[in-house]
């Protein structure tokens, strides 16, 4: 067994610091141990006391009879430290430190959390700043949170992992005010040693989880909680997160113009997205999509049967569900048959939908005979039940007739609970259904149960190995021109515009007699990121006039800038077709990623772009374009010419590879724009930007 | 006192078909005005009892001793309509029909309906189908929903008018649960007589409420809503609406592009902003909003401090606020300073928002010290608390911290409350405060009462007359082609193009001569509507090739059509600037509507439009202008000239004083694209496409 084996599920704990005053942090521990039923061997630990609550309580780590598979330690930050040295001596496998005052209160915090990760050696630390952990599977509540105080805990196949002590306790209570089950909750906090990829990764293993629910403030290895997440999902359990910091702004590129167009927040979307991890869009939803997946029932469809005994709480479900791209097609013929077999009386609405019960859905064995019909019609793939005001006084009427109604399908069926009712909602999921007193709630969690319906493998693409580019070393540090941008993509297989750098008006106009027809000229500088804001960009020149006009730039840019630019690019004129930016991003804890948008002035407005981390494959650039809201306007929209899709696409995997080749050399790189031909006539990079360590 | 006044606060009360068993429905009004103190006189009436729970049952109407101000009907639907034709003959004021089986199911009830609405005569009638009223101000509970099962009732100063029964019956509970108090709650359901509109009428003078929150499904008179609507707001009674039908899809206009662009519930947001309702997102909204504008606090900023002893949830609130535009600036030194002043200890975060006082938290002195400096500071324009574990065991804690922090500052104070803590929310909220469960709602409740803080006067815009135009009467039914089209709207002040209608190719030279330039060919029919689709637009002609073109012209449209094209329209060519689109929509409940929208395909893509019932004045048109998402493309975005946002403005109201006066005659107009040239160069309408009823 490994060691966050025995963390989750000891055979002895020893509690450092323990108190005998159950109402005190230090006491709770062992109180919340026995009162919930813990099976094995517990040794307080505290020299002021002879027993605690009937166990012997020993005076020092020393004196244990035996090493402990888990120490949880009460103690104070500074005490703390010197007691996980002790544990780590005596080769006891986990520890958890509630204290707090390490990394989160500044410096000297800082400081004692490197001591605790010197102190620690092999042992394996949950915390500190931890509220610590609970496993319902086995009772064993390692945990001081208040939340614990309540007598009955309810074991299921949710489990939860939390940055945040606070935030698990809230869930846990939540939790079981709704009659929602877990299997284990950590607290993993400042993650010293122990952190979320490592709970994920064990609980992919865990028979008693189904379904995980995470808590993110942010990822200290992305890599490890790739692994982890992709082990999970391999073993058929959904991972929803709900993470913050959404509302910060990313990082900010500073030469290219790719970092403005999405921020940090926007790129885990992505990265969860890739790997196959629901984003929970509300804090409740942190509890009730993973409770809906964790009934095992997947929806095939989008369509919905809403059985009502209340007329207006049934249209309220429809209207959400309607904007969540769900239907909720009247009954079909047969169907309709069946329910009007049920002799339910000529109030009863029975051919439309919401299928409204009236008072009749206060009988349970007609309500369960109308879920099963329902639920045995081709014309739903889900059922949802409303649970009206007679829910108060009769919390079981529609939990039996749900209960039933779920051994003969495999459909979902949701309640929802349109009074208060706790009773209500406790009973029904406590009995095999799901209930939520948020209308928005229902359609989440169905949203939630179509995907898993439909999931796919994640993103699992490897680095596809690519022709090695021996001239990469010899690439100089810092801001490459476009010139050698362009030549760098090109080595990398990206299309670019055929083009000369010259000095003089002379060569310029030789450049542009070789090159024929309209050419742009362009000043060309390291130094210079934006050309067109310093009056180095001309367009539609022609070899009579370029010479001129070069004299002229030469004089412009200088005026900007304060020095004489040396070199010009002349470079074909290529129009028509329609515009992309592609660029790099790079996050501190994700890594490289790709932006692709749509080029133009209305298309940025709208920041219309969409992102992958590295590596991305054709196949995958081509989902990426489909992604884009103005895809359209590449696929032949309102009888435009079809764009070259297949090029573009073969572009930005090209993109991708030179990305990884060139790996952390790779600051910023950026084409802006991609033109995007029609269709046989490929892309071609117009411009492009550079920055090397 | 009206009829309005005496049914929501009768002296007598009569209740036709009472019966003596109070778990039947027809027992429960009784019980209930017994149970919660209905002070007047109360008379059931029924020939199978002498008494009822010790009151004297009379046999009939007729004899009663007196008339009643309210008859509650509890009979079937036949027998109920034969009740209210005797009241009615008795002069008794007003009446609440319960029954259903009327206009919501199908033809036979909708019979049954008109045959009610013509035994009322003149006495006000709610419902049929409706749950009757409630009316804690003064304890008159008129009502059979089992939500008044319960004990407490609190009387509140946030109104409730409901469209149905059952979303108001669990309102009330939901409300009851979380100790929100309400002053009336009135569900109007199926509104054979008095609406929506009559009741918001009443509650703007209603001294006990101060907040108007409704549950709509649909409006039956919308300029009447608007009167009561307005006169609510100039009472200072912000008006809060939930609507449901967001998810139906518009009635399409079926000639002009206009209709695809904007569903009916859009229509609705803008008849609601124009009206300066506040529109809930969420069935949450419905309740919190209201809730948190009864405070009477409004929000001056966007700086809001957060205070907390659980780190995670902060987090978690600080995330939302931040999403929803809100700031959460650090305490600025003073701040600070008297914070440190409380001498809290060495792990609380005070130099951070959220501000962490960790354990101290839990001391209540120092918690309403915290609050009380956070309140008196001018770095913070609200104060969010948080609520953690503590608040399920000492849930007086916080709710005593607030209270007594109110009296000395008008700044708004929430509580969201982490852990599952009812007893901490209802203390909260009974005691001044203003408690939510979700970190969602803290955001939503704040953002209304910025709301609140700027609330101007709504949109009262009369009708503008504008000089009559004779010619009108002339026109013809119809659809106008686009010459007969742009000569109405050149005749109300809107710029088109220059042009002249031919029928030969050797007037189309003349024409084009005569006009200069390039010029435009186009197909003239009232018989086709989409020009460009059958080969009708040729652009940039010159006087030497129009004669052709339009010989080639007529020949293709002719192959689309099945018929010979006669006229054609030679039209100067004008480019250069930008294109907007501008329609009349028409709603069967809201009326007339102007929808502006960015022109150009990407624009399009992104449905990038915007709303007004009309009229609309000059000043609302430059408002809407500014709302569209692609404003900055008018407004100089990236050194592109400024766009002539008079001239657009102008022209926008001219198109709705055009609406305006030829009211129900106008079924489609539209101008697309109206092209808006660069400042001081108005703007030109290069199509025009009309239909005349």
């Amino acid at each position: 067994m490994d060691s966050i084996a025995r963390l989750l599920g000891p055979a002895s704990v020893a509690v450092i610091g323990a108190s005998g005053d159950a109402r005190k942090t230090a006491g709770r521990p062992i109180a919340f141990l026995r009162k919930h039923g813990f099976a094995g061997r517990l040794y307080p630990v505290n020299p002021r006391y002879e027993e605690i609550d009937g166990l012997q309580c020993y005076p020092s780590i020393a004196a244990l009879p035996e090493v402990p598979d888990v120490a949880i330690i009460l103690l104070g930050p500074e005490r703390a430290n010197q007691a996980v040295a002790e544990l780590a001596a005596q080769g006891c496998p986990a520890a958890i430190v509630l204290a707090g005052g390490y990394g989160e209160t500044g410096a000297s915090g800082a400081l004692r959390q490197e001591e605790l990760k010197a102190a620690r050696g092999s042992m394996r630390i949950l915390g500190p700043n931890t509220i610590g952990l609970v496993n319902l599977t086995d009772r064993v509540t390692l945990s001081a949170s208040g939340a614990l105080d309540m007598d009955q805990l309810l074991a299921g196949r949710v489990a939860v992992v939390s940055q945040s002590g606070g935030i698990l306790g809230a869930l846990l209570s939540r939790g079981v005010a709704a009659g929602i089950g877990f299997s284990k909750l950590i607290s993993t906090s400042n993650e010293v040693d122990l952190d979320v990829a490592d709970f994920v990764d064990h609980l992919a293993d865990d028979p008693a989880t189904s379904v995980i629910a995470l808590y993110l403030e942010g990822l200290r290895d992305s890599a490890k909680f790739s692994r982890a997440a992709r082990k999970a999902h391999a073993a058929g359990k959904p991972i929803v997160v709900y993470k913050v910091g959404r509302s910060e702004a990313g990082a900010h590129a500073a030469n290219s113009h790719t970092g403005a167009m999405a921020g940090s927040d926007d790129l885990y979307s992505a990265y969860f997205r890739q790997l196959g991890v629901i984003r929970a869009d509300t804090f409740a939803d942190l509890l009730d999509i993973p409770f809906a997946l964790a009934s095992g029932r997947c929806m095939k469809g989008r369509r919905v049967a809403i059985l009502t005994s209340t007329g207006g709480a049934g249209t309220l479900i429809a209207d959400n569900l309607g904007m969540s791209g769900f239907e909720t097609p009247a009954p079909g013929p047969q169907t309709a048959q069946a329910l009007r077999n049920l002799d339910i009386g000529d109030q009863a609405v029975l051919d439309r939908n919401p299928i409204d019960l009236t008072l009749a859905g206060l009988q349970p064995e007609l309500m369960r005979k109308a879920i099963g019909i329902l639920l045995e019609s081709d014309d739903y793939d889900a059922v949802v039940s409303v649970v009206g005001s007679s829910g108060v006084a009769q919390p079981h009427l529609m939990a039996d007739a749900i209960r039933d109604s779920l051994m003969h399908s495999a459909k979902p069926v949701l309640a929802y609970i349109s009074p208060h009712a706790p009773m209500a909602a406790q009973r029904i999921n406590g009995s095999g259904g799901v209930a939520f007193n948020a209308p928005e709630s229902c359609a989440s969690a169905l949203k939630a149960l179509m995907l898993c319906g439909q999931m796919s493998d994640p993103d699992v693409s490897a680095h596809r190995p690519a022709a090695f580019n021996d001239a990469l070393d010899a690439l100089p540090s810092g801001l490459l021109d476009e010139s050698r941008s362009k030549r760098l993509y090109a080595s990398f297989g990206m299309p670019v515009t055929r083009e000369q750098v010259v000095e003089t008006a002379e060569r310029a106009v030789q450049a542009a007699t070789q090159l024929g027809g309209e050419v742009v000229l362009k000043v060309l500088s390291e130094r210079i990121a934006h050309k067109s804001e310093v009056g180095g960009v001309a367009l539609r020149l022609s070899a009579q006039d370029i010479g001129a006009r070069l004299e002229q730039m030469r004089d412009e840019v200088e005026k900007h800038v304060g020095f004489t630019p040396q070199t010009f690019l002349v470079q074909e004129m290529v129009s028509g077709g329609q515009e992309l930016i592609l660029g790099l991003l790079r996050d501190p804890q994700l890594g490289p990623a790709l932006l692709l948008g749509m080029g133009g002035v209305t298309a940025e407005l709208f920041q219309d772009t969409t992102l992958r981390l590295l590596p991305v494959s054709e196949a995958q650039a081509r989902e990426m374009l489909g992604e884009l809201k103005t895809f359209p306007l590449l696929d032949g929209f309102r009888g435009m010419p079809r764009a070259d899709i297949d090029a573009a696409a073969r572009c930005i995997a090209a993109f991708s590879d030179m990305a990884m080749q060139l790996g952390e050399r790779l600051l910023e790189a950026e084409i802006n724009p991609l033109l995007v031909r029609p269709e046989g006539e490929g892309v071609i990079a117009l411009d492009g930007l550079t920055v090397l360590a």
